[in-house]
């Protein structure tokens, strides 16, 4: 530690990773088998090829302990990645803590946000695999402009069903999605049965995460040589998320640094499964033993008050079931803000890991005091982060002050997973004073999570 | 050039330089002084020191060829700085040309842009003045938000005049603006003089850069302990940006490579200035002889259609007169979108450089052909760029045909200066086929030159 570590820790292209990191292959327990609700038997490799393409399914349920990222996907990679890690010295000193805090920040590419690691490889599979055009569902719009760039590049035509009280409050999301040749619809809309069916009960529904996968994927099944892509949840995002925390891990190396603590926003959870990647790596093979927190909103609080248990994945139920942390596919947040982080389930993975002890804590904290932390970090260190992620700032300005009190000067790393440029009506909504913290009633979830006995036959 | 050369060229902070460059310590030629309208004589430096903070003052005349950079200031670049030099290969693949195509990115940090090299100092020295606020105008957004930024971090309070039109076209730079702690009027407004007779000649004006800025000068100048700042055209901005050069140089000599082109968009000059530097120092003093192309919309075509004499700075005439390439302080440039293009006037310095032919050549393009060449970067080197950025992408593809046209493999830097997170609309309207390109008669041009007869007693 005599060294002067930088405001920001670089890698060179020639120290990005070259393989994924698959979690899996290290968990004493893998999470329950998805479930094909139609025969309530494990899912068949037959059950997903309609859906995915063929390698995204073998990636689903590899076992592999590290999988070759693709020459072709390494090269769009180089086009915005290795990302930095950051020492947030300007926060350091506002807090007047003893904790050293490191974030790593993957919002410096045009989609904002980490999402772009997932769209790339899974745009590719798909293409290399002859599929004539993706479909998938966006919520805060990250994921959609994600998929539409990777998408833009390897000339593959895509379908972007979009939440639509998104739709609506940002228009430059869509317009950035246009931009990149996606065609963007407002969810629910009327070129589904989902669709249709909802509106024809509900005319002014304002969609759902949970709605628009049922419509996408529904697209995806019906229509010629189409699949579909999913932004978070699955393993196989989670698998190419990992070289969030890859190459975390080798920049934090560089400057004589682990960290005691890792803490990741969780919405499906592919950032925090990302971040958490080689530290989880560490831990599972009990090399070292960094806490790790799952922070969310107190809004959706899938991990801190959900069930853990087998639910399906979207509003229509065509998915297959998944054993998960869930809040239930009926539970409808609150339209706070941070809309990436509005999901009812968690990832398999993820799940798995909380209830069996290795991902330590999960925290629900409210979305006015995640705006407090975004503006003071803004302010500070210079990057105006996206609401979801300011729920990792919190966390970690919190377990900061902690150490503060305990005079411990421990290793904090948050994942900083996107910049806030398309959020700015949640900030003037926070700047107008308009923002309180919030939380669902114990009857709101005991009356969503209600239904979730499903049975399956293992 | 056996090497393979890594898509981004990254520098350490430690490689980061030190000292500003001063473009006019090697200059033969410096451009004629600034003239007192009132008294038609030089400027002298009671006139300026009213309203900048005297270290700018003194900037704004020295003749010194290097100025050190404070720390403080060092430490908020090292929050963003250095920026990537980026070698576009996915460009040159789709255009098939043997010329090596390398930009230096601006546009990562929050605020969109290379805007925050001269915010940080220009507040820091007001700061250290012990000067009380700050006032500025902002056209498209990007200086307004740079200096919010700097002006947080150093707890100074600012006050932006923003164009009226982009206040009601672009609310979320006003938003982001005030989220930093900025007080934001659209201008003209009726907390000016300026501004009140122009709303009582004409109540339904949309304002100028022009306008914008006699309102901030003149409530910087009728308040107690209050400054000016402005973000490009002046001497003191093209200082602070130099740091833009001094890095693409070092970049490209770390890859062997020596600019045959500098291609910089041209607005007030502040990235073309900044671009240019080290290159242009190795041209004044015949180390290397780099053609440097300046682009400027067809629209408002300060250098390929101005006339090179004495005009105002802005729209009220309070500032004094400076010469330079201008279109006539009157002159109102058409609602193009590239807002930060959209002045009458050009850098005295960079007007000189022009006048002498040390800047080779000044191309006007339009703005349909600009969206264009911007739509096809953003689709294959995945950063979607800001209109005004896109001006140099678009005479960086035309110079890389023509190379291959010659079959000349040439080494070509272009200046990236800003993503277009914030010209949403501006792609929608191009989307949906509104855009056109757009030039003024030679009557508009010839009108509002014919006032520039000012003769000023050197």
């Amino acid at each position: 530690m005599s060294k002067k570590v930088p405001n920001r820790i670089l890698l060179t292209e020639e120290q990005m990773p070259k393989q994924w990191y698959n979690v899996r292959a290290d968990m004493p327990t893998q999470h329950a088998p998805y479930i094909n609700p139609r025969t309530m038997k494990p899912a068949a490799p037959e059950d997903l090829t309609p859906v995915f393409a063929e390698e995204l399914c073998k990636q689903e349920v590899s076992l592999e302990r590290y999988i070759d990222i693709p020459e072709e996907v390494l090269e769009y990679y180089k086009l915005y990645r290795p990302s930095p890690v950051i020492r947030a010295y300007q926060l350091e000193r506002l807090l007047d803590t003893p904790a050293r805090i490191y974030y790593k920040y993957e919002g410096s590419n045009t989609s904002g946000s980490h999402k772009l690691n997932s769209a790339v490889p899974q745009v590719y599979y798909n293409k290399k695999q002859g599929i004539a055009r993706i479909t998938t569902e966006t919520g805060a719009g990250q994921w959609g402009t994600a998929l539409a760039m990777a998408c833009a590049y390897f000339d593959m035509p895509l379908r972007v069903y979009m939440v639509k009280v998104s739709y609506q409050q940002k228009p430059y999301r869509k317009d950035i999605m246009e931009t990149y040749g996606a065609n963007v619809f407002a969810s629910p809309s009327d070129t589904t049965e989902i669709g249709r069916a909802i509106l024809a009960k509900d005319p002014g529904n304002t969609g759902s995460l949970g709605t628009a996968i049922s419509e996408a994927i529904e697209m995806a099944v019906s229509t010629p040589n189409t699949r579909y892509s999913l932004g978070s949840v699955l393993n196989q995002v989670l698998l190419h998320q990992s070289i969030i925390g890859m190459e975390s891990k080798a920049q934090l190396e560089a400057v004589d640094e682990y960290p005691d603590y890792v803490i990741g926003s969780a919405g499906g959870g592919s950032n925090l499964g990302g971040l958490m990647s080689s530290f989880m790596q560490d831990r599972l093979t009990g090399k070292a033993k960094p806490y790790f927190i799952a922070v969310e909103p107190s809004a959706c609080p899938s991990f801190t008050r959900g069930k853990f248990t087998y639910d399906f994945c979207d509003v229509g139920h065509i998915t297959p079931l998944a054993k998960m942390y869930t809040l239930g596919s009926s539970f409808i947040p609150t339209s706070i803000h941070a809309g990436g982080l509005r999901y009812h389930g968690m990832s398999p993975v993820l799940s798995q890991l909380y209830h069996d002890g290795f991902l330590d804590e999960a925290r629900a904290v409210g979305q006015k005091e995640v705006f407090d932390a975004a503006v003071l970090f803004a302010k500070h260190e210079a990057i105006l982060p996206a609401p979801e992620s300011a729920h990792a700032i919190k966390a970690a300005i919190d377990v900061a002050l902690e150490c503060k009190e305990r005079g411990e000067a421990k290793t904090i790393l948050f994942g900083l997973t996107g910049n806030g440029n398309f959020d700015l009506a949640a900030y003037a909504d926070y700047n107008a004073g308009k923002l309180e913290n919030y939380a669902p009633t114990d009857e709101d979830i005991a009356k969503s999570v209600a239904d979730l006995n499903f049975e399956p036959q293992l």
